[in-house]
């Protein structure tokens, strides 16, 4: 056993106390903050415990919870890259595979590997598993701009015809969370918290 | 099954979000504030993961994760009680148990009952999941508290012999950790972080 292991752990342990310092576009529904990305992916977490009996195939929910707290560790190096930024899209690969390199290479050889296999699998969003994680990870932001009235996308411009392209592979993972996606982007739509594309 | 269940999940999801307005004494290593609690409660779980293998006993691992993701949900309604804190710790099993009705009850029947479960036992900590949950939320508020120069040690009076009791329950869920948090507390009280107790 590495003679070091325990240190590894721990080294990785504190290193990922950065994660709570990185920034999402997203903003909370109860304070006037952005959300940052260790507490989005708790959320996710919790949300895959309870919705997964929504998933399109069955899922091990404790892979899913897995995936899902690991998914966004590379923007501890990486940052945070808009969902709806298509150049910083660009090489968003890259930046995140190098971020991987580093940020898994701390841990002992056999956790790396584990938790770097669980987020390549969500990154190439194969498995039923990877789906229903991505999937998760679409829906929030829809509920946070819902219940903060829309207040990123407008910040960044954002349309209802962009949120459609850029989210409709959710229902790959969940019809049902799309479905609901819908509802409340359409409602978003009518309340004037979601502009129509402009021609 | 439930008609409102899907809605009922829903609105769980989304009062949880207030765990990321719920302020904790420990400060962050890498910025200039304190911690939230669902951001604390994810690095949980990722610790849950990596160091399971330094449990006194076996634990399930996924068990824990799911423990860890849920047992400061209460404090939304019932805050973060400080762990020094004599006076508060009279009611707060009032307040949390209060809390863990309300909250938990939002949930369809079988969600709710499944989550106050584990966060009853993880308050009991009679099980080895729970006495290693405790034995990790025990442990990480010695490494915020080491790695930002004993800062909420200071600004709460906190002395060596205070922690020490508060804390050798760890030892219970993980000889390792218990082990460890020792070394870092002696050095704290050399690099004068933590102070002894006044005679």
């Amino acid at each position: 056993m590495d003679a070091n292991r325990f240190e590894r752990q721990i080294q990785f342990i504190l290193e990922i106390d950065k994660l709570k310092t990185i920034l999402r576009r997203t903003y909370l529904i109860n304070e006037d903050r952005a959300e940052n990305t260790a507490e989005h992916s708790w959320h996710l977490a919790m949300m895959a415990i309870l919705l997964a009996e929504h998933a399109n195939e069955p899922v091990n929910v404790s892979r899913v919870v897995k995936m899902v707290l690991v998914h966004d560790i590379v923007e501890i190096d990486a940052g945070d890259t808009y969902f709806y930024d298509a150049t910083a899209a660009l090489d968003k690969s890259v930046r995140e595979r190098a971020a991987a390199d580093r940020l898994f290479g701390i841990l002992p050889v056999d956790q790396g590997a584990e938790l770097r296999a669980l987020w390549d699998e969500f990154e190439t969003g194969k498995t039923a598993d990877a789906r229903f994680a991505l999937a998760l990870d679409r829906f929030m932001p829809q509920l946070h701009n819902y219940h903060t009235h829309g207040r990123s996308w407008a910040e960044h411009g954002i349309t209802i015809d962009r949120v459609l392209e850029r989210n409709e592979s959710m229902a790959e993972g969940s019809a049902k969370l799309w479905e609901c996606a819908r509802a409340l982007l359409d409602d978003a739509v009518s309340k004037g918290f979601l502009p129509k594309k402009e021609n």
